[in-house]
C-alpha cells in the first residue's frame, strides 16, 4: 500500500510530491520523494506517529481527581496520595478499560507509541504480576505500538521498606524481576516489547539499580528512571547517600544513550550537562509537571542536546501530543519573557518539538520508530487540512499551526506498523 | 422549550433534576431545581456559554505565522510587525472569511459570546469604517452573540502621529468615533451590541481618553483598553506622562465596573489594588499572554477580586476555552512550584475558573448572561458526557475534568438566546 498525501514531513520539513510505501513487514518500504501521480489523500498532510515516552496509563483514572485544595493541601505529595488511593482499589477489569481508554484517547491524540511505564504489577485477588499482563492486553486492544517499561521497586523511600499501596508494586529482588519481566516479554504480542525501569532512587538502592543496568545492557534494552522531579527527592537522596540522584547514576551506572532520566526538572546544570554528554537522554512530561507545578527545567543545556529529548504524557490527566508541546513552548515563553522558546540554530521551534514527540521519543524506547524512512517501523498520523482549526494555514507555516493552534479535531488517523485505525 | 441535562451548572456546582426554560424572547424562563421528569438530553450537563471577552477575530489569519526566530527576533514587538503585514492585505472578503472562521471555531469551543476588540475599521479600496460592518457580518453569520468594542485610535505612541498600516486603525477624533460608532449600533443585528475601546494610551492621548471614558458612562457603555501588557509601553508612558498607564486611568477617569483593562501583566501591586478596589475588571488572554511572551500577573492580588475576571482569546491563534483556562492555572502553578493555583478560600478552582469563563466575561462585556438564571441570557453550552476525553470520571470531578482535561472533542453543541447551532 502507498500513501501520498499532499504534504509529508521529511527531515523537519514538509514536502510535496512523496509516496511512502508501506511495507508488508510493518515497515516502510521505499519513499518515493519524486511522486508523478496525483496524491491519494488529498487535503491531508502525513507525520510520522507520535511517540509518548512516558504514561502511566492506570492514572487515567484520576482525571478530575485531587483538584480541591483545602488550606495546606496544595502540593505534590498529596496528589500522590489521591494515586495510591485509586490504586488500591483496581481489579483486572477496572485496569484494563482505565488501560484501554488511555490508550485509545492517545491514538486519537496521534500518538502511535507509548513507552508504558509500568509499577503496578499486583492487584488485590488476583495472581502476582496480574498487572503487566492485563495493561499489555489492553495495548493490544488499542492497537498501539507499546514499550512495556517494566519497573523494578523495592523500597518505599531511602532505607525504607514498602508500605501500604507500595507493596502492589514491590518486585522484591533481581530475580524476581527478571522472572517477571520475561513471563511479561512472553506475553508480548505484536508491536509490544520490553524495556527496563527503576522507578526512582527512592524506590531501588544505587547497589540494584546498578546491577538492574549492567543486566540492561546486556539484554540490549533501554533503562528508564524517575529523576529528579521534585527538590525534595534530590534531598532526601543528598542526605542518605552524599549525592545527587543524577550525580549517583553517573558516578555508579556508566549510562549512556540506553539511559533516560524521566523530569530532571530540578537536576543541576553540572549534572544535566554531564548526564547529556553522556549521550543519556531526558523525558520531559509538560501537562504532568505543570499540572504538579514541578517547576522549570534547564532549557539552555537540554536544547543543546535536543537530539536526546523525548516526551511524556505521564499521569494522563490530559492526553494531547500537540497540547504537550504548545505547553513546552508557552510555558518556558512566560517563564522568560521571550518567544521561540525551544528553537534551533536556525530560529525552528516546530522541527525541535516535533522531533521530541517523534524520533527522540523512538530512541529513548530503543526502536527504530517516530520518521518516515525505508526500514523504519510504519508509523503515521494524518492530519486533515481542511479541518477548521488548520483553514487559512499556508504550507510553510503547517507545522508552526499544528503545534500552537491545532488538537485532535485536525488528527484523521493513525497508523501502527502499517495498520490503519479506521481501515 | 425545556432542557433537563444530567448535570447543570448551577453557582458553582454541578446539580442533578434540573430543567431550564428557554424563553421566546431569548432569555432564561423559570429554572426549575427539582424536575422529576427524565432529563431530556441524557448524558449530558449543561453549562452557561462561555464568554470570549477580548478577540481580535482577523487575527485567525495569522495562525502559524511569526514562529520563526532568527538572531534577536524573539520579541513581541516582531509579531505586531507581521499583523501589521497581514492587515495592509486584507480585503472585505477575506477579512469576512477570518472574522467567520474565528466566530464558528470558538462556537465548536462553546464560546457564546464574543466581546470584538475592534480596531481594523478601515480596508483598502473600501468605504470608510467597512471594517465595523464586515465583521458584524460575520457575527451574525455564525450566530455568536457579540459585543462589538469600536476602538478609538489617534496616535502610533505617545505623542507620534499613525502612520503605515496604523491608518487602517484611524479615528481622527471624538466627532469621528461616534458617528463611526452610531452607524455601526445601526447595523448590529439581533444578539449584537455595542461598546467603547480605547486601544491603548499609546493610542488615545489621556484626555481624549477620559472624554471617551465620560460618554460611554453616559451612554451606558463599557470601556476596554489594553495596559501594562509589556514593560516597554509601562517605560514609554512613564517617560511621557510621569506616571503608569493605570495610574493615569485611576487619577483620569474615575473608572468603575463599566472599565476593564485587559492583561495588566506588569501592572504594580499598588496600581492593581487601587484598580480593583474601584470595581473595575481585568480581562487576561492566557495562550495570547504564553505566545508572546508577556509574563505572568499578580495573581494574589486578582484572586481578592476574582469576579471582577474575564478570559480572552485575543490573537486567536489558538480558540478553545477550556485550554486557556487550563494554561491559567498550569502556568501559575508552574511558576510558583506548587499546586491550585487559581483557588477560591474554599480550596476550588474550577468555580474561580469557570467564573472567569461565564459571568465574569459577561460582567466585564455589559451584559447578563454567563449563568443560568431566569431573566438572564439563554446561551449555553451542552457538554457529552460520553465523550472519551470524560469517560471514567466521578460527577464531583467534572468540573476540573472538563477544565483539566477535556477539550472542543466534549462539547455538544452551544445555545445563543435559546437557539442551538445544530438545531
Amino acid at each position: 500500500m502507498t500513501v501520498h498525501a499532499e504534504w509529508t514531513w521529511l527531515d523537519g520539513e514538509f514536502h510535496r510530491n512523496v509516496e511512502v510505501t508501506l511495507g508488508e513487514d510493518g515497515r516502510f518500504g521505499p519513499i518515493d520523494r519524486a511522486a508523478v501521480s496525483p496524491p491519494t489523500h488529498p487535503r491531508t498532510a502525513l507525520l510520522p506517529g507520535f511517540v509518548n515516552a512516558h504514561s502511566h496509563a492506570f492514572q487515567r483514572g484520576l482525571r478530575g481527581q485531587g483538584e480541591r485544595f483545602p488550606a495546606d493541601a496544595e502540593n505534590f505529595w498529596t496528589w500522590r496520595e489521591a494515586m495510591y488511593g485509586l490504586v488500591a482499589g483496581l481489579t483486572a477489569e477496572s485496569l484494563l478499560e482505565l488501560s484501554r481508554s488511555a490508550f485509545d484517547e492517545m491514538r486519537r491524540a496521534g500518538i502511535t507509541t507509548v513507552g508504558e511505564f509500568h509499577y503496578l504489577h499486583h492487584l488485590q485477588g488476583e495472581d502476582l504480576f496480574a498487572g503487566d499482563r492485563v495493561v499489555l492486553q489492553a495495548a493490544r486492544e488499542s492497537g498501539i505500538r507499546t514499550v512495556l517499561l517494566s519497573a523494578h521497586y523495592t523500597h518505599g523511600g531511602f532505607g525504607e521498606a514498602l508500605s501500604g499501596g507500595q507493596l502492589q508494586f514491590d518486585t522484591t529482588d533481581a530475580s524476581a524481576y527478571w522472572s517477571a519481566f520475561d513471563a511479561a516479554a512472553a506475553a508480548c504480542g505484536p508491536n509490544q516489547s520490553m524495556g527496563v525501569v527503576a522507578h526512582s532512587l527512592r524506590a531501588v538502592p544505587i547497589d540494584e539499580l546498578a546491577e538492574l543496568h549492567a543486566e540492561a545492557v546486556r539484554r540490549g534494552h533501554v533503562l528508564h528512571i524517575h529523576v529528579e522531579e521534585q527538590q525534595r527527592e534530590i534531598d532526601e537522596c543528598v542526605a542518605a547517600t552524599g549525592r545527587t540522584p543524577t550525580r549517583l547514576l553517573l558516578e555508579r551506572l556508566e549510562p549512556g544513550p540506553e539511559c533516560t532520566s524521566v523530569h530532571a526538572t530540578h537536576t543541576s546544570g553540572e549534572d544535566l550537562e554531564a548526564w547529556l554528554a553522556r549521550g543519556c537522554g531526558v523525558c520531559l512530561c509538560p501537562l504532568t509537571e505543570a499540572n504538579l507545578g514541578d517547576g522549570f527545567p534547564d532549557r539552555a543545556r537540554m536544547l543543546r542536546h535536543a537530539g536526546a529529548l523525548a516526551i511524556g504524557s505521564d499521569s494522563n490527566a490530559r492526553i494531547s501530543m500537540l497540547e504537550e508541546l504548545r505547553m513546552l513552548e508557552l510555558a518556558h515563553r512566560l517563564h522568560d519573557g521571550s518567544r521561540g522558546a525551544w528553537r534551533d540554530g536556525a530560529g525552528r521551534i516546530d522541527r525541535v518539538l516535533m522531533d521530541m514527540a517523534t524520533i527522540g521519543g523512538a530512541a529513548s524506547l530503543g526502536i527504530d520508530a517516530g520518521r518516515i524512512a525505508e526500514g523504519a517501523l510504519a508509523d503515521l498520523v494524518l492530519v486533515d487540512l481542511d479541518s477548521d482549526t488548520l483553514a487559512h494555514v499556508e504550507p510553510e507555516h503547517l507545522g508552526a499551526a499544528l503545534l500552537l493552534g491545532a488538537d485532535r479535531e485536525a488528527i484523521i488517523d493513525t497508523c501502527v506498523g502499517g495498520v490503519w485505525s479506521k481501515a
